[in-house]
């Protein structure tokens, strides 16, 4: 099952809006097939490592992340497919959440015969797809939040300086998150001060684009940005309460911009609620969005208790309290209050500290 | 010698203005004798390893984390007790700084015929002394900073509130480095909003009370404060530009508090040199000071440089710009002008993380 969970987590960046699942079939004590979920979501990971497994399937064990599907969507089911192939012994590491699923799989096999064993590596299966789990249950993406700051937690020197605060190695792992996000969301002061492109730029990934979202109120992106230049060849979506038939909004979409605006503007208050963007986004199926910034934006998720992990990279440096805070204030009066993580990892890269948490009252199910 | 240097760290703390050094006598792959500078910096680590080592100190080797003192001070070298017990070879990681003994403690042993074999460990030795280097060498004590933030580098929320940020392990560790450490040192903002008592209240520890020192340009703290109550127990001492004359000093004086005072305080600018601060301390010989804050004092010491080593307890929660910063700005226009430090440790304590570091442009010698 480890073998498996391993596998799953290729997917991650790639499948949505599909869980990334990994599964490995055994016979006599030799892996005879492996397969995960395929780019795009299909052909899942059941279909893949059953084709490798070939005749050998028959009378094996298959160890799965996440429970068969169960339903015709656009691929067969996979729990049938497990049946056809003789498969004797299936073990599951969790559940579907999925209501066309949830149980479906498992029943299938079992009245086909198959012996069925759940529930091994659960938590870590249900890890690897919380943001799965996270827009069929809350309707809503998972939320990780990148930070690179000094120990003072400044992004720059006063005078915006912040090019580099940590070492290449360290901006590498960043690059790697973007891989394995399905979207990076930046806010608009951070989209026109950097001009960024947000794509991976490892080699060997510089293929896999995430999708581009920039939350711009006001439809201030500069037509000439980097974001808008590249949109007919990165997926790239601007949130925005800017009338859809406005003139800029039309330019946007003919350079390729999918835009989001919402049904009734009068809701908002004025500024853009960030629990409609989050929902906008799992109805597009993103199930992983990256936050890189900036500070204002930040500020915002926190306050609304939006961020889900975070991967902050400490410099050993101090900044100062006239640096660019890592965000901006967002209402917290007691401790009590202030958002609470669990450390889920921590490394040295280079001179620098790489932190992985995870909300504390994160609950996805 | 791994063993005499961990001998040599317990004196860290209440040995000043003496060196902490560690001595293990070995004869015949036994050790025979171990000793460290015991409080108040006397007896000398090798006088309390030849006591204990008696006749058996015949011909063994003797193994000093620094080189053996040559002058009579107010105890008889110990060059000169290593020969008299008959040590046949002494292993020395490190020259002693001191002009009185630079050199001449090896050449007396060599004199008397022993074996002496140099520079064991010598980083080692060196990076546990680094505070007796610099106040023999560059006339200032060490300056470690003591840190307890956020992620984004906040002391306390914006309405003050800061108790606690971190878990009671964390907090330990803090009142371990007092112990560890000659004196404290606070801004007077600290001192009048905190009361503090600056005091090591780990249980075993409780007895050892670091000098206490207030840098207080106005006098502004109260005579009702824990640290003028408590100053007739507790070695105290207040750095100010106040009138040495002044009835206040007097009341000061009377409780117990030793004043230091600039002798021309036209030099100061108004306010108060730090490098004449690092002077005065050194002076009175002291050689390790811990700074507890708050942000206008580590910001003065950053600006000057002047803190050496990090300390820094990172909670895993986020407050935001309205949050207490760790330090106020120190004036860094450019990224390559921020302090930099490199980290030498990094430990879990609780959910928070406990990181080391050790200013990487530090010259000691």
């Amino acid at each position: 099952m480890k073998s498996a969970l391993n596998l799953a987590t290729r997917g991650l960046g790639n499948v949505w809006p599909n869980p990334a699942v990994g599964c490995v079939i055994v016979k006599d004590n030799t892996v005879v097939g492996r397969g995960w979920t395929q780019p795009g979501g299909r052909p899942h990971a059941e279909t893949e490592a059953l084709a490798r497994a070939g005749d050998s399937a028959q009378g094996a064990t298959a160890y799965v992340t996440l429970e068969p599907c169960a339903h015709y969507g656009q691929t067969p089911p996979c729990a049938q497919a497990l049946i056809d192939a003789g498969i004797a012994r299936v073990v599951i590491a969790l559940e579907d959440p999925d209501e066309r699923v949830s149980g479906n799989g498992i029943k299938m096999l079992k009245a086909a015969g198959i012996e069925v064993t759940q529930n091994i590596c659960r938590q870590e299966a249900l890890e690897i797809n919380e943001g799965f789990f996270l827009r069929i249950l809350k309707n809503r993406p998972l939320f990780t939040m990148k930070m690179a700051t000094s120990l003072d937690g400044r992004i720059a020197v006063h005078t915006g300086e912040s090019q580099w605060i940590t070492e290449a190695p360290t901006r590498q792992q960043g690059h790697l998150l973007r891989a394995n996000h399905d979207a990076i969301m930046v806010g608009i002061g951070t989209a026109t001060e950097d001009n960024p492109q947000l794509t991976c730029r490892l080699p060997g990934l510089e293929n896999h684009s995430p999708v581009r979202i920039v939350v711009d109120r006001r439809m201030r992106l500069p037509l000439t940005s980097n974001l808008v230049i590249q949109a007919q060849d990165i997926p790239t979506w601007m949130i925005t309460l800017g009338d859809q038939d406005d003139i800029r909004a039309e330019a946007y979409r003919e350079a390729g911009i999918e835009m989001i605006t919402p049904d009734d503007v009068s809701e908002m208050d004025g500024g853009i609620t960030l629990s409609w963007v989050a929902e906008e986004l799992a109805k597009r199926g993103l199930t992983r969005v990256l936050v890189e910034g900036g500070s204002h934006l930040a500020a915002a998720m926190l306050r609304r208790r939006l961020i889900d992990r975070l991967s902050w990279m400490h410099a050993p440096r101090i900044m100062g309290h006239d640096g660019i805070p890592a965000t901006q204030a967002f209402g917290v009066d007691h401790l009590e209050d202030t958002p609470f993580f669990d450390r889920t990892d921590s490394f040295s890269s280079g001179g620098d500290l790489v932190e992985l948490y995870r909300r504390r009252d994160l609950d996805i199910t």
